[in-house]
C-alpha cells in the first residue's frame, strides 16, 4: 500500500510580477498565474493523477489555482478543505514592499537572512497597518497570541506540520489521492518534512508555480522517491531557476 | 436566537440558453450566467449577509455559481461542502432534449407533468445512454440501487432532507450564516420544506438564478417570514417569469 501526495503551488499572482512580498496579503492570480493553474490542471488529467480531496489555504491565489486546476481535470466535484495553517509565510512588515528596494536598502545579506534563512524572522507586522491581517475575520479563530505577526521558515513548519498530521495524513490513510494547494513557503515547509531536508540545504530549495508535484508515500508517509517527480520536468526546472532569481536586477 | 439561510440558484448555463433538459448532465455557466453570480456575490456584501459556510451540488454550474459570488463577497475562503443530495433533479431519459420539442411531440399536458407535477418522473435514461451518469465516478458512493435513473420534485424532497437535517442544520445551530448553492429543483424542494407549501402550490413556485434568497429562521427552522426576502426584490420577480415561460415558443 502506498499514498498518492499532490502538492501545487498557485501560479503567479498580480504581485508576484509586481516583485512584492505578498506573504498573507490576499492577491489574486495574473493572467499568467490563471494558465498555469489551468496548465497544472491538464497536467494531472493527461497523467490520471486525479485527487479525490483538495485542501487549500485561505489566501485567495490558492483557492483560484485549485478551483481552475480542478475545474480542468474536472475534479471540481471533490471536497474541499481550507486552513490558515497551509498560508504562505507571513512577511511580516516586509509585505507590501519591494524586494529589489528591500535588497538595496538592507543589503544582500539580511535579504537574504529574511528570505530564506531558516528562522531569522522579518520584523513584525503594525497589527493595524494597511498590509495586515490581524484583525481579519477569516483568522478570528486563531488566539490572538498565535496570530502571525512575522514567521520564519521554522514558523511554518511549526504550524503546518499539526495540519499535515490531523487532517492530510487521515485523507491518505483513507486510501484517497490528496492535492494540497498552497504556496512557496508552506510546500517547502511540507517537503523539508517529507525529504528530511536538513535547515541549512532547505534554503536552496525553489518550488516551480503551477507543475504539480507528486510523491507516492510508503507506509511511514515517507517517499518511495526524495524529491517526489514533477508531472512537467521541463518546466519545473525552468520555474525553479525563475524563483531563485527573485529580487535580482 | 434566529438562523440565517441563504439560498442561491445557479446563473444561466449553456443549456438552458439552449433550452435543453439538464438535470445531472454537468453543464457549465454560460455568458450570462458568469455575470449573474457575480451580480449575487454583489448582493451579499453590498447587505452585509456574509456566509460562514456554502453547501453545493456536485455539479459544476452550482460550484462555478458559488466560487463566483464567494470570491466577490470576499467569502472564497470559508469552508465548502458539497453533495450530490442537493443536485439538480435528474431529469431520466429527457436529459439533453429540446424543451420545445417535448412539449411539441408529447403535448401540453405531458411536458407539464414532466415538468411540473410533484410526484410523476419523466421516463427513466438508459443507464449507460450518452447523457446518464450512472457510471459516474463522483456518484460512485451512492449505491447503485439508490442511484437515480429519473426523478420527480417528490424524490428531490425525499434525498434533499435527510442532508438538510445531518448537514445543514447543524451549521445554522452552530450561529453559522448558511449558503445553499444549488439548482432550481433541489431549492425548491427546500423552500416547499421550509414554507409548508402543499404538492399543487409548488408546481406554481419558481426561483430565478443567481438572486440570493435570504431567511430568517426560527427556533424549529421556520422562517420569519414566509417565502424569505429575495435580496434583488425587483430582478426577482422578472426572473421568475422568465423561468415560468420555458419550453413556450
Amino acid at each position: 500500500m502506498t499514498y498518492r501526495l499532490i502538492l501545487l503551488r498557485h501560479g503567479e499572482s498580480e504581485w508576484n510580477s509586481k516583485n512584492l512580498f505578498t506573504g498573507w496579503v490576499d492577491v489574486d492570480l495574473n493572467e499568467k498565474g490563471v494558465k498555469e493553474a489551468t496548465r497544472g490542471g491538464e497536467l494531472l488529467a493527461e497523467q490520471q493523477l486525479l485527487p479525490d480531496i483538495v485542501h487549500t489555504s485561505l489566501l485567495r491565489r490558492a483557492i483560484h489555482t485549485a478551483y481552475l486546476a480542478l475545474d480542468k481535470a474536472d475534479r471540481h466535484w471533490i471536497p474541499v478543505r481550507r486552513s490558515w495553517r497551509l498560508n504562505e509565510r507571513h512577511y511580516g512588515a516586509l509585505q507590501g514592499l519591494n524586494k529589489t528596494e528591500i535588497r538595496e536598502k538592507y543589503g544582500e545579506e539580511q535579504f537574504m537572512a529574511w528570505r530564506r534563512s531558516y528562522d531569522v524572522p522579518p520584523p513584525p507586522i503594525d497589527r493595524d497597518g494597511e498590509w495586515s491581517q490581524f484583525n481579519d475575520p477569516r483568522y478570528g479563530d486563531i488566539p490572538e497570541g498565535e496570530r502571525p505577526l512575522a514567521e520564519c521558515l521554522k514558523d511554518v513548519v511549526g504550524r503546518m506540520l499539526p495540519y499535515w498530521e490531523s487532517d492530510i495524513i487521515p485523507d491518505l490513510k483513507a486510501g484517497k489521492t490528496v492535492l494540497v494547494a498552497a504556496h512557496g513557503n508552506s510546500l517547502r515547509a511540507l517537503v523539508k518534512h517529507l525529504d528530511e531536508i536538513d535547515d541549512k540545504t532547505i534554503s536552496g530549495l525553489n518550488i516551480p508555480t503551477g507543475i504539480p508535484l507528486y510523491y507516492e508515500l510508503d507506509e511511514n508517509f515517507k517517499p518511495l522517491v526524495k524529491g517526489g517527480r514533477y508531472l512537467d520536468p521541463e518546466a519545473a526546472e525552468a520555474g525553479q531557476k525563475a524563483v531563485a532569481s527573485q529580487g535580482k536586477k
